[in-house]
């Protein structure tokens, strides 16, 4: 059985992304894309990379006919995201990109985002859309918030360990880097290539939204009541793709090694190794990989993960996400090798 | 029904690029990888990112069972790979991506290479294997030669308008641009890092190699008997993947798109467009893209195309020949869309 | 003699290399800053680097006190700077880094510009300012039109080998590459860090505007009326800075180089030699490096030339440019000495 | 006066970098250059950035005749270092980029290092060179034994504050992130383009040399006994030049911040400022620039601090202790600006 797919927000780097995946899948037949500021346009005349594939011309999103779609993915920036989706038919299900509806805290979301939240009634039904440790509630959900990027890396490094009461929850300190492709295509002059290029540049530090998204599912794990705080500073690393977290924490590198492996055993996406990885070990798959190694200093451990952010951290988590909704082959229409170099 | 692929020289960046592309492939079965420096490791100790494979570990060539081989990819350097592959049982179907039986002339190949050729007997029964300017006679040959990168490029711009008489045998000057990943991992100063980023150089200025490999196919494009001789100057751009041509010819732009664009109106991998391409638009696929544009000089043209030149340029193509030569869908285990950004 | 300096959009990226290279002078006086946009900043607001200078905030080009000005050096864009230049006192000398004044013929510029020269009279005064091929008048000049970086490039290699009858007049092809920093600091798509960043792009083909300029000088070179019409690609490399030409003329190798090395002799910037140079033995340079080679065809070759865009090809020409009509040691205030890696 | 200076070991990156800033001091005459491997060739033939200089040929350090020699930078591999300098005139003094004399304990050498140390006497002469932080020492210093690059950008943060009481001994986590120049020109897999673009790499996780010449200053400045251990965890970033450095510590962010500002009020190369740094705002300057961030959580601080790794962490600092020895204007031959893009 076909999926009839709306990619709305399609013109941005992981809208387009999602347009690449869902292409090449088997059971997805893409039936509409929008993106307000392209209406009327060929998606080949915004994405040249796109331009010989047969896919439906943009569209604003009032132009959809959703009785003729079976899931959405959205890929509009938060704000925007949280009105357009409250406004979609119930049987419609579906994936958000966007960070409107992963905090499940009302005053979360305005203490953080500057603004009440417009759509609280369908923020309850949002799941948090992280495969590995959502599943259950993922499957059956009508709406699955897709997890930042930042978190997506962090918390496959993390929430197991606190859970399983492996880690203390303070200090967690999670030094990060990202490529620039998670900024997305919108103009600013800190994204120029020659802003970036041969630059590294901390941004965000001590405030960066993500890091309340990893407070709430640690503190969720263990059942801690708000108490978990990390300290998090995200860098920008002049490549197109790849994330990296390099965690500090205090426990045994062994066992948190051992139960990381034990936790993803039989997980296809998350591969837990002796090896150091690097991004460019995951780019351009859907895996993100994992290890630990003992600080010098006896009971405190490293913690280093890395995800090709546009795929596990954004779009291929999306259709993992769908594949799970589907009740399909969870690796339908992914990759799980890296395209190296 | 599965073939039972071997990859000899599975060290290099093209040989894993073939390894990636087979584990994905449906009809494929890797059987035995060989890397003489890297023999008893297994290949995730070479690559990271084919870690979580199931691969058979690196051996030697000669300790590969041939008798339960169908097909050899061979991705050993041009010298080594004629001694390896004149032992091969007959039976055994060859893609070979060295240079080593691309050129039909064994004076041909002393005088470019620099010694005599040590398999002149097998080297009658190369086919070149590009695969949509020569389909018939890949799909039933036994060795295969897999072309160059910077020829795939260029005869696929080229040889259409010259066999067809709508470009001037002289003047073709070649102006081509290529990323580091064609130079392949053995160590060499001038593919470190500090001296490739930030620079662009020229290089093989008047002596390049593969200028005699479009040569010769552009003379028997053309019945023109050795007298087509282009101008190429190759320059080392700083990215991993894509090349890029740009043919300086004399002929009308438009007669010239038009014929490219019937030539290749029905082949998944080549594509024709108004759209002036960049390598990004092909990086990850086996694509090419080609355009045409007028010179301001009447009479005149530029013909550019661009391919990923560890796919199209090499490795993604000799999966494609295998699929000919299989006779299954050309496209199978091969991506038609690009990784963009 | 200290020399009173104002520099005119000191916010782009010629604008704020001008700013380093006469913060560092020592016998440059800077005066004002202007930038429209962040008037009333202070230059380390808009360029990190500069921040800690003892520099002028910057102002509006009308609250500019030209009593106190000796020189300026514009970076405004074109179409702005002839408008703003016309109004300046007759005793203040000026170096444009815009393409304003450097067609001598107002229909050239109405032809390429797209609309009538609005400061002809002004136009009248400009002196060509490649220094090494035009020193004597730039020394005399109140106005010099710094040239642009592709002609600075490719006419450095060929206006003396076509003065002195050393090429023909035709064909004359210049395949070009530059680094993004050429493009400026405005916000555009093409420029994002994901748009160029492991990706190699043609642009302009048939229409890019140095054109017109490389034929103007060309033409004077040899009193040809007109009739040299230069073909010029220009691709656009992921590098920051670096620009290369690569010329392929009708002439003869040797006499070529010969000849380079012989008008060059004693420039400190120009170094004319037997090794093909890369962009990285001039980057961060004002120095521009020259070699030829034959082309496989008898009577053919290939002058290469690289220079750093920002330096030789902008703000460090028009520094040396300053230097010349001061009197002073032409390489005062200048790097001759690259910074590599 | 000018001094006479030979540089050893002038063919790695940080050496040709010496030669670089060496040629353009006004009161430096470059006497001798060594190079084993290179014996005999002209600088110019090692590194084309520097062919139109005029200097001497590589020589064996045998054949230096240090008779006419005043000061040596050196700039081999450790190890190599000690016996070479070693056999020096003791008129002679010395600078050493290499790790060989920065350990004051020859055990700690020897644990670090992995073998005892050739030359003991010479290394209780050594003086640590972190210009700023050891000034009187270095000026009458026979040898200065130039600080790592990570060390440098770690120290001119932390040293202060642990040495005034403002941070805790424990936890000090330094996550730290560099350029490939550091790793130098002698080839090796991972330094090669395709393994580095578009990848981050972290490396010599828990056990990176550097961290006992973290741990030693640090101790040293607070008369701590060897009680100081930092974590350390360094990154591989695709870029030529440039480190940072993220140090997680206790302390009041604002009391670090003002105690910084007061204690390099006077550095012309340590800015310390409200912004936080890229890479970029130092590239190509001997500059540092340092800052300070609350953490979330109160009574902890993010200190950050960039340099460029070939300059203020090596080449560059080598050439300001110089300066300091022969009692010269610190800032000669040295750029405070940063050559952005």
């Amino acid at each position: 059985m076909m999926i009839r797919l709306a990619i709305i927000g399609a013109s941005g780097y992981t809208g387009a992304e999602c347009v690449r995946l869902a292409a090449a899948h088997p059971n997805i037949d893409i039936k509409a894309l929008t993106g307000e500021r392209h209406r009327g346009q060929p998606m080949g005349a915004v994405y040249a990379h796109l331009a010989h594939l047969d896919l439906p011309d943009l569209i604003d999103v009032q132009e959809v006919n959703f009785d003729a779609i079976d899931v959405v993915i959205c890929g509009l920036p938060h704000g925007l995201s949280q009105t357009v989706l409250a406004d979609l038919p119930v049987r419609v299900r579906i994936i958000d990109l966007s960070a409107d509806f992963r905090l499940r805290d009302p005053a979360d979301y305005e203490a953080w985002y500057g603004k009440p939240h417009q759509a609280k009634a369908l923020q309850k039904q949002a799941v948090y859309g992280l495969t590995e440790l959502n599943r259950p509630a993922i499957a059956t959900a009508r709406l699955v918030a897709n997890p930042g990027c930042y978190p997506t890396a962090a918390l496959l490094c993390l929430q197991p360990l606190l859970a399983a009461g492996l880690i203390a929850s303070d200090p967690i300190i999670i030094d990060a880097k990202s490529g620039v492709s998670g900024a997305g295509r919108s103009l600013a002059q800190d994204r120029l290539f020659c802003e970036v290029a041969e630059s590294l540049r901390p941004y965000g530090v001590g405030h960066h939204r993500h890091m309340v998204e990893i407070d709430q599912e640690l503190n969720a794990a263990k059942d801690a009541g708000g108490t978990v705080q990390v300290s998090f500073t995200p860098h920008l690393v002049p490549m197109n793709r790849g994330e990296l977290v390099t965690c500090y924490v205090h426990g045994e590198a062994q066992a948190l090694l051992a139960h990381l492996q034990d936790v993803y055993a039989d997980e296809p996406f998350v591969l837990v190794g002796e090896q150091i990885p690097t991004t460019a070990d995951v780019r351009g798959s859907n895996c993100a990989r994992l290890c630990v190694r003992a600080d010098r200093k006896k009971g405190r451990a490293i913690v280093i993960g890395v995800i090709d952010n546009l795929l596990k951290g954004a779009s291929g988590m999306a259709i993992q996400n769908l594949n799970v909704m589907a009740g399909w082959d969870e690796t339908l229409g992914l990759s799980r090798i890296a395209q190296f170099p």
